[in-house]
């Protein structure tokens, strides 16, 4: 880093200058690109200048080397001072190799794979020219109606943590600065964004300051601890203020606390929100709020661009605050080299070469069969080779399995259900029929269906919502299947032929119906590019099941929220002495999820055997091993995820009835045994009391070793 | 007081009956009662000896006064100081006499009956010896699922806080000591009960402390300040701590800042509850818990009887906190009178006098009369007295309306819809039949109420909840009407004949189903021991309906929290310039409750006009003037409840859409104008901010006036 040629640069800015860094604006106000003035829709509203945008710092949603350069190369051509253009873009699941969607590749629990992912999500974008990527969200998440919890690996603040500095890994690798082939990765929402209140998007979040600091914030401060480059707010409050006008969550945490120095955005149109969030009477008042909380760019609005200078100008922004700001964006640029290499590593040629590459997407099928969960399995999976097989359902023959927040990828180049089926049998073998369109059915396709099951020795049903039914703003009050296809469902299953359904979908659904009328479920989520490739893989068994669900699947909508790591209550409902009625539980419902965190299936079995511990007592600076012998029982070859889970029997605060703290994914042929070992240690048993001190108490825990969060066996221990 | 007599008392009592004052026991374990000795069932699991029970300083559930006086009686022999036992017990909608359930009574915005039903249960209570009541709850709540919803008011902090004040009136009296006719009041459950996580009863409470603070304690605060004499713990946490073990909340915030010197009870067990809850190893950490957080009685577990003295001997706690406990207990005592006169207000003769009499009853009928709200009316009614009614379902003829908490009513006695109907027209107008259960339906009930409905000109359908499907851990996932309900309505609605449901049940319901089907619904919730009878008076015409939601009802449960006073966010849906995506909503579903906090219909029809502010800005020593012209611009004479609201447009934290600072029943002769007016003060807009300073803004605010939170029009003022 040259601090002094920066500094110098600074110096050499006109106030103007340094407030147009901070601004980010879309690629068709930038000359240069190929939408070029095509301000409409959303856009317009904007009350974006064409001068406005000459100024801006960065750009958001370029992509392709060819338009990168040439929106730069133009912009170079115009800025005085040659200070080069940030590119950035949502790149969450892939660029153009989609990956499953993150929920899924939460499900996978596979942290290389993850980084894998991240690692050729970075190359194919930073050939194509970006230079940071709107990514990892790692938004903990209780509530399957919000629809964004299809972006985030789920429900565990543990979890989350550990996908969260793999994809920070991934995005950036070891050297931002020395590799091309990497971006800057930027940790959304900051901070609780996934706590919207009823699951409705952009809705209030509200909760404790420990409960904010025990459950939501790890995994934002794992990315960042991993070496993330930038922060992204998020459009809800944290105690009553917005986070992008929030000084306390702003400066005292993340800057003061924690010490980030890197460059905070807002989130699209964030920042003028303050004025409906009633935190800000006008533009000029949101800006203040919003460079006094450390947001350093403003994305889409002009609140900085239109009142920043006035602002400094008559003292209630100091222009230091501003250099701070300024500073901070172009330390991110002279770390990415663009002072040197404005264009970095766009390459049209590479583009060309790595961009959908074969390996790239082989990854991609890898992932998705690792992320698909098998739910329930009477007997009928792996499918036989030689039966005829109906592929039935709106999903049977449908390019929509990338799912929200995939952009760039092409739909025309994800493999289909059918495309993945006619892989491995021949088409003979395999009818198709729709059945139903997603939301709507006509008796017609009814009738296609059951003729075709007629045909078939088995039914597979390809279920699922369209991708726009969750993603940003995809908030829904019904989350089972769309009536029309529980109907195809229910009249095929009468036929009595075995029912395999696979979904695709982007949040846990109520599958109640779905259970009872499948002789197996396969949840395939949005598993991208390879979709129907790596379906076919697990529904044939050419790749045994192996995820594990890493949100919990709810009994039924007025259950929610349901989530594992949950409080014991006053008055538990399966305590030995549990009166029938007086306890904490729903009349008229299961208590307990349909399908519990950490669960999932595969073609084979394992058993849990031995567990040990090295020791029942513990003082702070010792470490405990607790091991297991994991043996595949089945017939088949099969990787298991061994899950470990920690209850504090008392605490000064109430502590959660499990709280996940290991993991391992291994794999074991036939037979075979495997002893699987983990540490625990003092500072894995610390947690935020009631005075906000992240500390552990002396006492008993228990240590719970299984293959899901319901199904363990436990070991008591003493911290001393 | 007679401060000198107690501290001389206390100075002759020993360790051992000190403690005995801070525990607190049922009827059965009293010599004397007629429930002597029958300790069974839940009472078995609480490892309470007889010699525990000789030390107790109270009674829970004692009725009637000659059980009563002979429980004192037998009490005062053993008692080698002489000190009288509390009488304390659960008269929360009525002893004998019921009124509607307390969510009823939040939807008669009746403070001067609200008050009168209060002083009716107290002095029936007290003729039959009854010191203490548990009441008033207070708890705000938001969401259905909870059963006890049916317990509280509603959803609104100033709502509650008025009924908080007028029931504590009731109960009290003006002077506890001299009006034998009253009894201490205690108001519960300290602290926002009401926010348990999903609607699960004794599930988790977690919130802000800015929101704990503006939303949740100033109804607790409203009882205190009208002088409640005690303090009921909830069994909940608060800020990970459960109330009956927080210092924080009681020590800091009840005891020191709010200066609450009364006597604080444990709610059932829930001093042992401290232990499943986890945040004390035995019961001897559980009473130290406790005892150290100002909770001076224990009811119903041993936890200070079995483990305060040893922790007094060694030291964890000091006797003189125990004394601290002890005389705030004597000093209640002393306030009833105790000493002078144990039996106090018992009075056989009275008893039989005054409890369930005519007047008493009478008013019960008024409340119920003012507590039904007229949800849908499409002109069918009032019922003409000529028409040949058949009245279905399964309340038509069923005496299950007291609702919970509602011990000592007697079903027998109470007024069913057959009754009441009886009242209005002579039997041979009048066909019942049940037509299904609460839960199932028979081929045969199907029938015989589809015969009624051909002989009839109109159906009347009584349907509902049993009442123990709400009420303490009745918290239900489904809040429709059962299924067998649902299908009668549809059944009946299909013959064509015009269909008016009648509701009793509580909670707010999902009622898409019922307003689809029916032409008119009354919510008649569980109008108490007048039931059929008051409800009768409403359908007739006799009485015309007025009362209105206090609680917002879903539009579904997955829409569920839904309250009429929430946030804009940043991305408001019905914006002037809102996208039609990226907005906060659900995709699939109304956005907006069925039926908005605040509403409610007549049988006539009332006009706001001519509002006029005073001034269009204020100081804040300044009050500003609202008034409106409502005219009952219908044939009828009616009431409506004139509803006062303000949002304050920019805060330092979100404000709320709309805040009720104000309501005024009034009474209309058909033609007749009123002109309604409300003051604002600045301390009417005062609010938490985040660093907890409750203070206003200067700023625009909008005062809203209608008639329910929904239909207002709007006055913008400033504060300056």
């Amino acid at each position: 880093m040259r601090d002094d040629f920066l500094k110098q640069l600074l110096e050499r800015m006109t106030l103007d200058e340094k407030i147009g860094q901070l601004l980010q604006l879309a690629t068709p106000f930038f000359k240069g690109s190929s939408s070029e003035g095509q301000i409409t829709g959303p856009l317009e509203g904007m009350g974006i200048t064409e001068e406005t945008a000459q100024h801006a710092g960065s750009v958001l949603g370029a992509s392709g080397a060819g338009e990168i350069m040439n929106i730069q190369k133009r912009h170079l051509e115009d800025n005085r001072l040659g200070i080069p253009l940030l590119m950035m873009s949502d790149v969450v699941h892939g660029y153009k190799t989609i990956f499953p969607v993150p929920l899924a590749i939460g499900c996978s629990w596979d942290l290389d794979l993850a980084r894998q992912s991240a690692e050729i999500a970075a190359r194919e974008a930073a050939v194509s020219g970006i230079h940071v990527t709107f990514a990892p969200m790692v938004d903990l998440v209780r509530d399957p109606r919000w629809g964004r919890v299809m972006e985030t690996t789920g429900e565990d603040t543990y979890l989350n943590g550990e996908f969260a500095k793999v994809q920070v890994e991934g995005f950036q690798g070891e050297n931002l600065s020395s590799s091309l082939e990497h971006v800057a990765a930027c940790v959304k929402h900051f901070a609780a964004y996934g706590a919207v209140e009823g699951g409705r998007d952009y809705n209030t979040v509200d909760m404790s300051e420990r409960q904010l600091r025990e459950v939501y914030l790890p995994a934002y401060k794992a990315a960042l601890d991993a070496g993330c480059e930038m922060v992204m707010t998020a459009f809800t409050t944290v105690n009553g203020i917005p986070a992008t006008g929030n000084k306390e969550l702003m400066n005292d945490l993340l800057r003061k606390e924690w010490g980030f120095e890197g460059v905070v955005i807002s989130d699209w149109g964030a920042v003028k929100e303050l004025i409906p969030h009633g935190v800000a009477a006008d533009e000029s008042a949101a800006a203040l709020k919003a460079i006094t909380s450390s947001v350093d760019i403003e994305m889409m609005t002009a609140c900085y661009n239109d009142h920043l200078k006035e602002l400094v100008e008559n003292g209630s922004v100091q222009e230091s605050l501003i250099d701070q700001s300024v500073m901070r964006i172009l330390e991110l640029k002279e770390k990415l080299g663009l002072f040197d290499n404005p264009y970095r590593g766009a390459d049209e040629e590479k583009e060309r070469e790595l961009v959908f590459s074969k390996a790239h997407r082989e990854v991609a099928r890898r992932l998705a069969g690792k992320s698909s969960v098998l739910l329930k399995n009477d007997g009928i999976l792996p499918l036989n080779k030689k039966q005829k097989i109906a592929l039935i359902g709106p999903f049977a023959n449908n390019n929509d399995v990338l799912g929200p927040w995939s952009w760039l990828g092409s739909k025309e180049d994800a493999v289909t259900m059918r495309q993945g089926f006619l892989s491995k049998v021949s088409s003979d073998q395999l009818i198709i029929a729709e059945g139903s369109g997603i939301e709507a059915m006509e008796e017609k396709e009814l009738q296609e269906a059951l003729e075709a099951a007629e045909e078939a020795d088995i039914l597979v049903l390809a279920l699922g919502e369209k991708s726009e039914m969750s993603g940003e703003a995809g908030s829904r009050t019904n989350i089972k299947l769309p009536d029309a296809q529980l109907k195809l469902l229910e009249k095929l299953a009468r036929t009595g032929k075995p029912v395999v359904s696979v979904l695709f979908n982007g949040r846990p659904l109520d599958l109640t119906e779905v259970k009872k009328a499948s002789d197996a479920i396969l949840e395939a989520w949005y598993p991208g590019s390879e979709a129907g490739q790596a379906v076919a893989d697990l529904l044939f068994g050419d790749v045994n099941p192996s995820g594990k669900l890493s949100m919990s699947f709810p009994a039924n909508a007025g259950q929610i929220p349901v989530y594992y790591n949950n409080y014991n209550t006053g008055r538990p409902k399966d305590a030995p002495d549990a009166q029938e009625r007086f306890v904490s539980q729903y009349l008229d419902s299961e208590n307990e999820p349909l399908y519990p965190f950490g669960f999932g299936l595969s073609y084979t079995s394992f058993s849990y055997d031995d567990i040990q511990i090295s020791s029942s007592a513990m003082t702070g600076n010792e470490t405990i091993q607790l091991s297991v012998k994991v043996t595949n029982t089945g017939k088949r070859f099969g990787e298991e995820i061994v899950q470990l889970y920690v209850q504090d029997l008392v605490g000064e605060v109430i502590r959660p009835l499990k709280e996940l703290k290991g993991f391992k994914r291994i794999a074991l042929d036939p037979g075979v045994s495997e002893t699987v070992t983990f540490e625990l240690t003092e500072e894995q048993l610390r947690y935020h009391h009631s005075n906000l001190e992240y500390a552990s108490d002396q006492g008993d825990f228990i240590a719970y070793i299984g293959s899901n969060s319901r199904d363990v066996t436990g070991v008591k221990f003493q911290l001393i």
